[in-house]
């Protein structure tokens, strides 16, 4: 019918007549949490894109999109090495068409055809158990293990791990639901859904300039994440070697429900010492009044009276004793809030990613000084936990994992 | 602590100082679902704001924002009249500061200290089973009845009614999910949650000029919505009359859960015939190809061997003829994606919400005839039901509900 050609070439105006605004790691902020980017003058929300094909996936170096989903899927017993190539190959040229504002061909279901990409991102992982399972068991990368237990973690295994990781984020709900569906059919008969998480950060625009997000506890959060100008950023947040992992990024992925009935009851100053940054704008409780977000965080400071001003078991002091002051990984968390549990109370928090070139040098040491130091872990509960191989990104022509299938 | 005063110096500008865009009925769209509105030059989507304080309550003829929150609560048997008078009284004050982009002054928690107030709507409903348990039986609207049964229902009474009802709409998620947070807690002691649901709408920008929304079916839906401009308009969606009741509206909602699986394997030509309208741009298929959106749907068309154009179970020639041809309901629904059901199907669809000035004239005619034949309803499952009055707004100093509680 005419109508479907009308939407081709409205799509192909859109996605590659210069209309479309390119967003890469150089030109975007560097994805502290929930940091707002608006789109530049003249350009629409939805015509900014960020090209699937690139040295690194995206999803991890650019801001935090107002909305993300999270998809995990196991290899059905049938599937083999060459099912998931098969499956990889059409997911990547899905994913490279909608991120450039084209229709994916298989499954399309026009929800997307009237909107650009609005930053379309689709990041691919790998679990521990898919390599058994493709017959790829000689290629998991020695990074790739589970991650031991923590203090206080209550996991439902249900919504943890799996063979395969789909992020897809994007500043409009309906172009990242319409994705979603999209990969989702073309998984049928090779992988099945396991588990489904949906959060959200800042719509671009809705603060007056990007500046670090807030969580759901209200906490500016994400203030000592490395930025892509620090010298050691690459070292930290990508896998070096020369194996098929190069240039990939580890990702772990926990639910940390906020219990906010409690949180939300607690006077700001003491909300404030168990953090140990004001919360009003994030800067350090050791800094004083002037002190700004980026101030640096002085442990040793005391008041008048000795006292620490940074607290013990504050959470800044806690998570920077693990990480020797400086950044371990790159945290790109967006919050959920579900509904109620069965209690009454909100089923909500934050859905944390952090993305690390080894997660023995990264969240494993964080998290267990966190689950036994820090006094904001009474106001948290880990329930879900994957680690993902996100492997490097694809050049045009080729496919999410093709190193790893192919090599 | 400083901090608290430098962030409502920085709401107060951006709230009331003049960078701040008001949007009323007459300068937005109208309601179509998910519309989109782009904030105008200059103005970001943070500073736009809707006035709590009007004649009539936000989030009724106002652009569907990119997320809305639905909650409904039963009254505690302890409440009574006065107590439900002090709830509305602290709802009412709460949304018109957080409207204004002002922090609400009980239960701030400074998540949406950062931002504007994104086009902040509250509207406060009231459900049948409210009038008894406030003192208030006398005053029940004709109006307000339980919604008869309709073929088909699949209702879930825990997610169905509800004595009270706060929809929340923003083009921010942490804005909405914010002033969701802030209201639950005003009404602890007073009223208790009884469900709560979670949807979206296009983000403002995402498509180039606003549109009529898609819903999750990918179809274009709302074009027959009534347009404020149109001469029967008030006397659709506003009630009339001398009492409480008049300038407001009666709300029904409808989660309805679509069967994507089955609807997205179903051919072009096969989806477009059970609805009657061209998929790509909702043009009525009696139109012929230069047919386009707001063409007016011909039911008596023909092709060339006699058969009827639009087909007799087609959506739009059901609707229509339920309605006369006329719009009986302004329709403002959001899409939901909830994740997976246990058998593993999209627990996704519609929140249908339709404002009317008499639900009897409007909704249920509408139903009784889809319910029995639309060949839509196949892929349809109501899995939800309420009906809410909606009050007038309520002015400057007053509340909204006060002319049913003080009148």
């Amino acid at each position: 019918m005419s109508g479907g050609s009308a939407g081709l070439s409205r799509r192909a105006v859109l996605g590659g007549a210069g209309a479309g605004l390119a967003v890469g790691a150089a030109g975007g902020a560097w994805g502290g949490r929930a940091s707002a980017h608006a789109p530049a003058d003249g350009v629409t929300l939805g015509a900014a894109r960020v090209p699937f094909h690139a040295a690194r996936q995206g999803g991890i170096v650019e801001p935090a999109q107002a909305r993300v989903e999270w998809a995990a899927f196991d290899l059905l017993a049938s599937t083999g090495r060459d099912g998931l190539a098969a499956l990889l190959r059409g997911w990547s040229a899905a994913a490279a068409r909608m991120a450039a504002g084209e229709p994916a061909a298989e499954g399309e279901n026009q929800i997307a055809l009237d909107a650009g990409p609005s930053s379309l991102t689709v990041t691919f992982g790998f679990g521990a158990t898919l390599f058994d399972k493709a017959g790829l068991a000689d290629r998991r990368p020695a990074a790739l293990v589970e991650l031991p237990a923590f203090p206080g973690d209550a996991l439902d295994p249900a919504r943890s791990g799996g063979d395969l990781w789909v992020q897809i984020g994007a500043d409009d709900s309906l172009v990242a639901v319409h994705a979603l569906r999209v990969l989702m059919r073309l998984a049928t008969g090779l992988a099945a859904p396991r588990w489904l998480m949906s959060g959200f950060a800042r719509t671009p625009g809705a603060t007056p300039h990007p500046m670090t997000g807030r969580n759901l506890m209200g906490q500016v959060d994400g203030t000592n994440n490395p930025r892509p100008r620090d010298p050691d950023f690459d070292a930290t947040v990508f896998a070096a070697g020369g194996d098929w992992m190069a240039g990939g990024s580890y990702a772990v992925l926990r639910r940390i429900r906020m219990l906010l009935e409690g949180w939300d009851t607690l006077p700001l100053d003491k909300q404030e010492r168990i953090i140990g940054r004001r919360k009003s704008d994030g800067a350090p409780l050791s800094g004083g009044p002037d002190a700004v977000e980026r101030t640096p965080v002085d442990l040793a400071a005391t008041d008048g009276d000795g006292v620490l001003r940074i607290a013990p078991d504050a959470h800044v002091r806690v998570a920077a004793a693990a990480s020797n002051g400086g950044a371990a990984m790159l945290r790109r968390g967006f919050s959920f809030h579900d509904g109620l549990l069965p209690d009454g109370s909100p089923d909500a928090g934050l859905l944390f990613a952090a993305y690390q070139a080894d997660p023995a040098r990264g969240f494993v040491p964080v998290q267990q000084r966190l689950s036994r130091g820090d006094g904001l872990s009474r106001y948290l509960r880990h329930e879900a936990s994957a680690l993902f191989a996100v492997p490097p990104g694809a050049p045009a022509g080729g496919y999410v994992g093709q190193q790893l299938l192919e090599g």
